[in-house]
């Protein structure tokens, strides 16, 4: 149901809705005919929590369609991300907080490194480290354009934000990146005439950026990705009547999170450091967001023995979170990241759902082949939990007379 | 997900997919409370790629809905059958490699059997052969209408093409067969005032049919159905990034592949001589559309053991399949054809998808019962099967950042 049908059922009650999204939860098994992280894991708290609640598998965008991070946690809240469509430059500095204004278009950068020829040898510049990464943008910040204020800030490693402020400035630009090693940086090329003047301007903003960084091997160049304006959407807290946090470590999380209304809490790096967090706020919110970033870096390694504990993990800590006595927990994740594969992938992601109102399925424990046999069936929309939460936290008026 | 949006999401890669289809697959119990055809049938290749691939049962078009040949394949390719309608008249025109052009309105003819009254009695005219259906068609063509070029073409058996190319035709006229015996033939009545010439010029052909006919007895007049203009769609290579070949005997079926852009390759009649077409075009196609028919007449003429036999000689010759190594199978049906039925029917159809990248559930064999609980889940809109098949054919960018 779109969000503009939804609101209007929307009631206030005193419940609470946790939202545990441990990312790149899903995926495949780890050997021919055994088993997949998930289902190697020892989780007997979410097993119990799978038993007496309703599982099943969760598709976040569309069929054979693996989700970025940003579509797949937009489905998450409820937005159906091929409605809401969002660049990467939006998320990044959504991610570092930093305040973005109407006039501005952002960008997702990366140092990365080229050879004599001008060609992309590494597109992550060997990940340097954040302090080096401070140190370029400082030197790229004395870049100065005509009419139009330069922001480059730091993200993490290789990676920087790019906004453009300015008037007459169009998202509408091709990225720079070409996403493979051995060719150049591609040129800007605007879409339409209203985004001409953003490509003049990325391209001087380029050519200063090479000749600043020639001598700083490996990062000696940069590439410009997913030049965006951010949107203006509806709030999870207008459109679900919900105080919404979010408790994420990592930036894009937390940008994402704050794109549709949520508050981001201060948090430490760990998952037992996220759920005291939780606890501390526990009384401010009705809505909690809770990101668990271990198991889909794991899984990107192919790491299968790491991304089984940092699964074990939030199963351990799992008794703080359920000590607090949500209302609905709702546990999955943004994409399944199969560590077979490392990467993201379209395989849906396993999602189970408690309640004191969950109609029970016959799913015994948390894994992918048990969810399949589960009550929200194997291929949920991702956008329908949210409604699904609100339901079971007793939020959603009757539909109709 | 929209083509338009899938589109930009294709890469390219080596690997190779291929789509069997087993036409009018599903099936009902043959006795009350026993087997399917499928279900009956040995079975043991498919069995193992159930087995080892994700299963489940595909709806083509809607639920409760039965779909025909077109819409059903339609489905398969990836195209919303309620999107991309097209007539029978266009797909017989393609199906015997008539070229329409933009001024060309085709229609499906069938030689009929009519009484003293001018009643259908044999909407098919006893099947009269193919060599008597081109001296009849040779007849027809005497008949010259002014302003229009009419062209009539044997497809086989008593079914024909009739095209009528000129300017200011429009495609919105009804067909004139009653669709059941007893009745009279129907004068074609115009949709709007943009087909006013093609009704009055059909009404005149119609009158000449008649009388050139009235000696030949049993097909001593005609039928027209589905009246239509070749459509203008995006084609499988340009969606998908895939050169694609279809393998088919039939010509409707040769004829909607052409219609999405895939080349139609010669071959012989049997399910071996289309393993064989399949081989011999190996190395120049990346994806291919093979086309069973023998189930669907067999199920069409109530004779559950031969649909039996033929879904038994598939599983028997797909070594020949499978030796090949394609990166990707998808066997499944355009709709469902149970014997019991003697028709099409709205049935979901039963599916299996084949690769290294599916993450496998619990179904043990192939067969209608064990797909319900299959991991592709008993509803599947049809068109989500090019997408999953691309998907696993690792041939798909992830979608957002």
């Amino acid at each position: 149901m779109d969000l503009e049908m939804l609101q209007p059922l929307v009631r206030p009650a005193e419940t609470k809705i946790v939202l545990l999204v441990v990312d790149g939860l899903g995926g495949l098994p780890v050997e021919k005919g055994g088993a997949t992280e998930l289902e190697a894991a020892a989780t007997p708290h979410l097993d119990r929590l799978a038993a007496a609640g309703i599982c099943g598998l969760q598709q976040p965008v569309a069929a054979g369609i693996t989700p970025g991070s940003g579509p797949g946690h937009l489905a998450l809240f409820g937005y159906d991300p091929l409605t809401y469509q969002v660049g990467r430059g939006v998320l990044s500095a959504l991610g570092i907080g930093f305040d973005l204004t109407e006039r501005d278009i952002a960008a997702r950068g990366n140092f990365c490194t080229v050879d004599g020829d001008g060609r992309v040898t590494d597109r992550r510049a060997g990940r340097i480290s954040t302090p080096r990464n401070s140190e370029l943008c400082e030197k790229l910040r004395r870049i100065s354009l005509a009419g139009v204020d330069v922001f480059v800030e730091t993200v993490k490693e290789h990676r920087f934000l790019l906004v453009l402020r300015g008037d007459g400035l169009g998202e509408g630009i091709t990225d720079t990146d070409p996403q493979s090693t051995g060719r150049r940086p591609l040129d800007p090329e605007p879409a339409g005439e209203a985004d001409r003047k953003t490509a003049t301007t990325v391209r001087r903003f380029l050519a200063e950026a090479r000749n600043i960084l020639a001598d700083h091997h490996p990062a000696n160049m940069v590439l410009l990705r997913g030049f965006s304006r951010k949107p203006r959407w509806p709030s999870m807290p207008d459109v679900y009547g919900l105080r919404a946090a979010a408790i994420a470590v990592y930036p894009m999380y937390r940008g994402v999170a704050r794109l549709v209304g949520m508050e981001s809490l201060p948090n430490g790096e760990s998952v037992l450091d996220e759920f005291d967090t939780l606890k501390e706020h526990w009384h401010h919110y009705d809505f909690f967001y809770v990101h668990v970033k271990g198991t889909d870096s794991a899984g990107e390694d192919g790491d299968a023995r790491r991304k089984q504990e940092y699964i074990e993990a939030v199963d351990r800590h799992l008794p703080r979170l359920l000590d607090l006595r949500p209302d609905v927990i709702v546990v999955t994740g943004d994409h399944s990241t199969p560590s077979r594969m490392r990467a993201h992938s379209w395989h849906p992601v396993p999602v189970l759902l408690w309640s004191e109102y969950c109609r029970p399925d016959a799913v015994p424990a948390f894994g992918e082949r048990h969810c399949v046999t589960g009550g929200l069936g194997p291929r949920l929309p991702g956008r329908d939990l949210m409604p699904l939460a609100m339901a079971h936290a007793l939020r959603l008026e009757k539909f109709g007379a």
